[in-house]
């Protein structure tokens, strides 16, 4: 085996990517943006050249075991990138074209799967069989491992728990097209959602939020006046933790997790959050679950995160 | 291998038992009464008795490949029944006190995850990689397969979807302690439950129905009065097959399954139920899963599936 592979993190704004050893070190990294090439020609010469640059530079030609790329929409199973809103290009089978062009086999899968196997490669999922990678950022994402495998279904496209239904109804419009997804509550964009929904309905106490104009209030925000002590702050907080927590408890009789990973901005709230999640989730807990899931946070650097995630699938990627 | 395996399904009246070879033909079967056993010790001497005159009198000495147990709160990893009520013994090592009795390596597992297998050995899921099997009994069980294998998750006791939350507010009391469980609205329990509510709350329209005194009214005569064209009957159904589905496109973004299987009571009951349990699955399905799984019925004969789920788990026992 090799000793390197090379991971990119297929991004709507930038694609980054980077040189990963087995005990999961970025040896060094690098992007160029995603959005610049409207061509998918255009964008994998640009990627090839920077990322064979970046190959040659550290003295890593001939000693890539693989390639791993975490995308949107990405199909483990056929390699292709299925109707993926954010990028700017049509569906198309990104792991043969990346493979034919670099010559290096080529795994793919979307991001949240990606980091669910860089956490269980190198980060707090090490040793763990059976765990549940919870990504809390713009949206919600996750990725699912049994029995040291990542869940992809008979599709390929499985393991999309921001999608389950917490509010059959009168819930929140979602992305998706439905309406109650915990991806609309448990997200960064949910809290700011949430935000707007305390202070112009629930509410009218005074809160270090009024001092924003509403449609700008972000989850940075309710943050920060949480930290601050302000009251409706707390409470958003707590009603998200809640509704995760609840979410949470209800996965648990699916796979009976060893553990729940949590990763993103979200996640790094602290007490705010993790309080009111973990008493709702044992709270709902059906009675042979009770107290034995973990709920850790991510142990890799945010910074390198998506890299190492999509890296951690080049161990594994096979000639086409 | 040995050409036969031993099923052995433990339920809380009787326990049945059968001589089952690789295509799934029951070759033999006999059954005993569990309940009539307080001591566990004489339990088993009736069992081994019972099974041994069955084995002899079918020429199966020493060709039993392996035991295979299904039964209440049975733990696949560890081999134990924990706590389970509807027995008459306390905890104890099944698996290794079974197999110390006969001789002969033993598996256990739930009766809904030996559903399972049995219909990947034999039955509707032969060849399903991917599958959900869902039981609609008195309660709702479920075996979850993933990859081919049985989801047992890190504590032995995964796949309990008939306690996935469908009410969040105002939801039924369940068996499990808590309220809104699945189990309280689709399974046969569950229909009486609704029967009684539509009658006493929802409706006073004329129903057949209203013959039977309330607290007596079962999911069978439910059905009845439903093929009979009863209104509030059909009505019932709809609202059982609709809460269902939405459940099972929950159920989707988790492991996107190829297909559900249904099997039990309440799956017989034809499209009074699988109509609206379709329409609302496809209606509340994410969309990059709409169209995609497939609803089928059990193949196994409802007389010989506990059986032959059972022994479908004696072929993957090993010598404990």
């Amino acid at each position: 085996m090799k000793p390197y592979v090379l991971g990119i993190d297929i991004g709507g704004t930038n694609t980054v990517f980077g040189i990963v050893d087995t005990r999961g070190n970025v040896i060094a990294s690098g992007s160029i943006k995603t959005g610049k090439h409207p061509k998918f020609e255009d964008y994998l010469e640009d990627l090839h050249t920077e990322a064979t640059r970046l190959i040659e530079a550290n003295d890593a030609v001939d000693k890539i075991q693989g390639i791993g790329i975490g995308a949107p929409n990405a199909n483990y199973y056929n390699g292709w990138i299925d109707n993926a809103v954010n990028l700017p290009w049509p569906s198309m089978p990104l792991a043969q074209l990346v493979s034919e062009k670099f010559g290096i086999p080529v795994a793919i899968t979307n991001d949240a799967n990606a980091a669910a196997l860089g956490e269980m490669t190198y980060g707090a999922a090490r040793g763990f069989k059976d765990f549940i990678m919870i990504t809390l950022g713009t949206g919600v994402g996750s990725g699912i491992v049994i029995n040291g495998q990542v869940v992809y279904g008979h599709d390929g496209l499985a393991g999309e728990l921001g999608h389950v239904i917490i509010k059959r109804n009168n819930g929140r419009l979602c992305g998706c097209g439905r309406t109650g997804c915990l991806e609309c509550y448990c997200s960064a964009t949910g809290v700011a959602r949430s935000a707007r929904e305390f202070l112009e309905i629930r509410s009218n106490e005074p809160s270090l939020l009024r001092n924003i104009p509403i449609e700008q209030i972000t989850s940075k925000d309710v943050y920060d006046a949480a930290m601050n002590g302000d009251q409706i702050a707390k409470d958003i907080f707590n009603y998200t933790g809640t509704l995760l927590g609840e979410a949470m408890a209800d996965m648990m009789v699916f796979s009976s997790p060893e553990a729940f990973i949590l990763f993103g901005g979200l996640a790094k709230s602290g007490d705010l959050l993790m309080r009111p999640l973990r008493e709702a989730m044992e709270k709902n807990m059906l009675a042979i679950f009770k107290g034995k899931a973990k709920v850790i946070l991510s142990e890799l650097k945010e910074a390198d995160a998506a890299v190492l995630g999509a890296s951690a699938l080049g161990w594994e990627a096979k000639e086409i």
